[in-house]
């Protein structure tokens, strides 16, 4: 069994993976560390785990569980690192975005790799150390990879995604608070979310030459879960031209994959899938990529990493019920 | 036109109160105190008003105003009133619960009178000083009346009710977050909600030997706005014969009305309305009652005793397009 | 008093008008008709009127009201023109498709001149018949018409748009199910909207040889009420430029606004309002349109309209309290 | 492995028991019967499914299957088995509500066991046909049980509960428009609900002589999944006794947990849990109870019977992830 520790454990991505890891069948929860909520159960915070998990956060971390989740506000991962040391052995998966971009990838000795298992599975099997993608760039990036592939992307990407009140962390803000929410519908950041660092990244990693604009328009939508993103960019082949390409892009992906048919978000919500849809109108080419922005978004991702750099079966302990209505 | 001064006036309540009163053809907004925002234009708080109103939020009370509306927490009236003095010809309508039950009626010589027209009209009319009812308080005593004014409520009542986020005020809180109470549901205070005071006055005022309990369970719905409210008791009589008395309680209230058909929240949304429906099964008499818990529960209600106060008809400024989808 | 007949009595945008009517002061509603529900209340239909209307649903029309409402399917209002005759004083407006563009704009000796004030509030006035604008053409046109009256719209604009439920119409179908649309996110009839032909039609009234694609895509939100528009598009000036030209444009509109601060969609939702909000990133500006989808989308212009024909001040019933929560 | 046909594969119940089985190690689906889209791919009509079915919808029975889950509307399920003929072998169970009464408990040679495990497990596992118990009935009766099993329900039990709106079917109608829902409440045959019979008949078989009146709201929310339930009946008592009691009747129980604190609904969504709180206010115990309606209420509860009826541990299967946000 994989002995598992998880540090910051009152979040939403580490609720999550606990949801996860309770069932997984090769791995453990060794500890759930919080230092807000050190000494009480873990059913106080994460309160659908009445009857499943009877154990309470810790302050005290164990250095030597195998693999290390980190569900830290962006940029505490190298805080905690810092402060706390963990055997050679114990592998990192950061779900922050503190390891994300080239430029930061090494921490202290340590290598991080970009944990999108669709770029780059083999990496991810033979890393130590994994930074987890974003979510809306988790969403955007297998919206655009086989694109990017095949060095079409050539214009401007023009995105427009919506996520959920949980994309937002669970601290409370006027955002969030349900009257506000409730039956809204509103942007932030247009143009200048901070995951199109690494988007931009992972496109050039794959089309070295790109250098066009994504435009990225990224909403707040009056639901808690999910991502739906619209992608359009000029495409010159035909719609079953880029379904096919899709398709081989990702035939041996586990989690990722083509509709024939329009998608709408609750397709995937409580699944780690993404599932992608094409569409041609004139020269523009629109696909449609839509996730769950805890899971394929974030922890379920982190486990699918886990999965790889332990040699197990991909979709261990991945397979959910999807929530639908 | 009656000068209006609003305190507390970052509320919800506040808010409805000004979208109210600038359209109310005989009532002006003076000044809209609020320490925490003096200084920023109203329309940056409550934001649905750009274009509307152009008006800045004060710190300084004018003395003079003939009608002032307290929007204060709980217990906070009174210590707003021993801080401010105003002209003895200012009459105050409180929406807070300092002065609703009979031992907190007289204040430093001001005498309240409790604001349910449907209960006293005249009373309200002859007022200098109005204790407006709460939301749940409301909804309740108006589908109990026409039974204690008969003398009919002579065993226990069974009360459930559900409330919008906004019976919760501003205030961030972990059941107002989003992904809380996003397609949740739950109940607080069962049997002890405060409002069981003036709803138990106000039944005692019209059966004086009402002893029965009152067993109340609220809840909270995952909608902004609105009270439904379930009511039954033992009722020996057939259900034409409680519409009849029903309908001949209301026949001349503005607001309160009788319908045949079931009901759903959203007839009342948005409206100073309380709809009723009355049902019979064996030896129960089932009330429904519902109302907007931000209007007929709070600030329609107040607007709705200014105009009583002042001589104006009881409707002014208070006929709203309902929203209702 | 002008005297109102209503068509399609049992749809929203009907139903909208109706709640409009009973408060607006210089008109009253002589029939409602609705073949489906003729000798019904009308309050049974429409719920939320129970004790402000009493009145039924007719199949007789009454050849001589001042002003007809056609609120039937898009199709329907040339079918019923041609089975029924009016007055020659009768004005028409109607809320279908049927005569809002170029080509369809005379019939039967009719001429209809398409409805939105802010485009040309003159020959509004001096209608006999009205075209009502569509509900998404509303909110993306009044995002582009300063564009286009000061010659600029020059490059592609890209439009992201999601209304509410009701935009779908009141006849059930599987993405109105409540079960499917909750807590969902999904577009139809990408870049393809009917509604493009009269938004292109209005810009090229303003900018006579606009010929840049319109890339739109519509999407279906879960939530009931509202249109949350973002238009971008190539634009050399400054964002304070922008503003001062929007302004401009908009200083005499009854209803449609300039706010400086990012919108949400409830700032709009039950009033007629448009509020219009611009940012700038790089080269591009972002225009974002906010509106009721049937108030300002339907109904709600469909009466402003009214106002305008029959001389009465613009805003004459439509001063509405927002719901806001 | 286990062959499972399924029967009125569209519904909702029948699209869970699918959602449930794909994971299921030791059972396999072998057919999928919807004469309404029989040919078409039941990723197409279960739409979560795409990427995890590659299987179509059947006109044909297999009537060898191991066990047939019969998901059709209430009635149906008589009319179905008179039609088709299966194997001595085939195991039945019926999520309608055909068999769950003494009176109709032997159809045709066949008898069927009341399966709601918390009851009578031991009858479940030696059962060769299952009625698998109501949604409502469920929550309310997992509520009940310990006190009638200590023969403690003495007094009227009053109960008031709130189903989301998949309890209401796939079928469109009024009450499940979104614009009708979204942000609204209701109720529905208020004391005449249809699972009160098979909710005395399982108190009576605990408590001989019960012969109280059970008073029972049923109500509509505005979600999609889960029933929250409070029940509240005289209890002399304490809490802590309350409590222990429940805690003794459910210590071998799979899925129903007593929580100590206050439970809010999304603690059981896509969960096969019952959660149970007890709270003592003067001399009434207040018990909540919540389930998700087609999980604990429907198709969970039919796989729970089906492991202990194939002699598999109780919880194969249905250790699912909690949606909770």
């Amino acid at each position: 069994m994989i002995k598992v520790g998880i540090i910051g454990g009152a979040g939403y991505t580490a609720g999550e993976l606990i949801r996860l890891l309770i069932s997984h069948p090769e791995a453990e929860i060794d500890f759930v560390f919080s230092t807000s909520n050190a000494g009480n159960q873990i059913s106080k915070v994460h309160q659908d785990l009445v009857g499943s998990l009877d154990k309470i956060f810790t302050d005290t971390v164990n250095p030597n569980v195998d693999v290390l989740f980190l569900c830290l506000g962006h940029g505490n991962s190298v805080k905690f690192l810092k402060a706390n040391t963990f055997s050679e052995n114990t592998k990192i998966i950061d779900l922050g975005n503190d390891f994300r971009l080239e430029a930061d990838k090494v921490f202290e000795g340590k290598s991080f790799v970009y944990g999108l298992p669709e770029l780059q599975r083999e990496a991810v099997k033979d890393a130590n150390n994994i930074a987890n993608p974003g979510c809306f760039a988790t969403a955007i990036q297998l919206g655009l990879l086989p694109l990017a592939d095949a060095g079409l992307l050539n214009q401007d990407v023009h995105i427009n995604a919506v996520t959920g009140a949980t994309g937002a962390g669970t601290s409370l803000s006027a955002t969030t608070h349900y009257t506000w929410r409730d039956n809204n519908f509103s942007y932030y950041k247009p143009f200048t979310h901070q995951h199109l660092g690494e988007i931009n990244q992972s496109v050039k990693q794959l089309q070295n030459g790109f250098d066009s604009d994504i435009l990225f328009m990224p909403n707040r939508g009056n639901f808690s879960r999910g991502i739906f993103a619209t992608i359009y960019t000029d495409f010159e082949g035909s719609v079953d031209e880029a379904k096919n390409m899709y398709k081989a892009y990702y035939k041996d992906a586990a989690f990722t994959f083509v509709s024939d048919d329009n998608l709408h978000l609750k397709q995937a919500v409580n699944t780690n899938k993404c599932l992608i849809h094409l569409h041609k109108h004139k020269g523009k080419l629109l696909v449609t990529s839509i996730i769950d922005n805890l899971l394929k978004g974030a922890s379920g991702q982190a486990v699918q990493n886990m999965n790889l750099m332990f040699g197990l079966e991909e979709t261990t302990g991945l397979q959910l019920k999807a929530t639908y209505f």
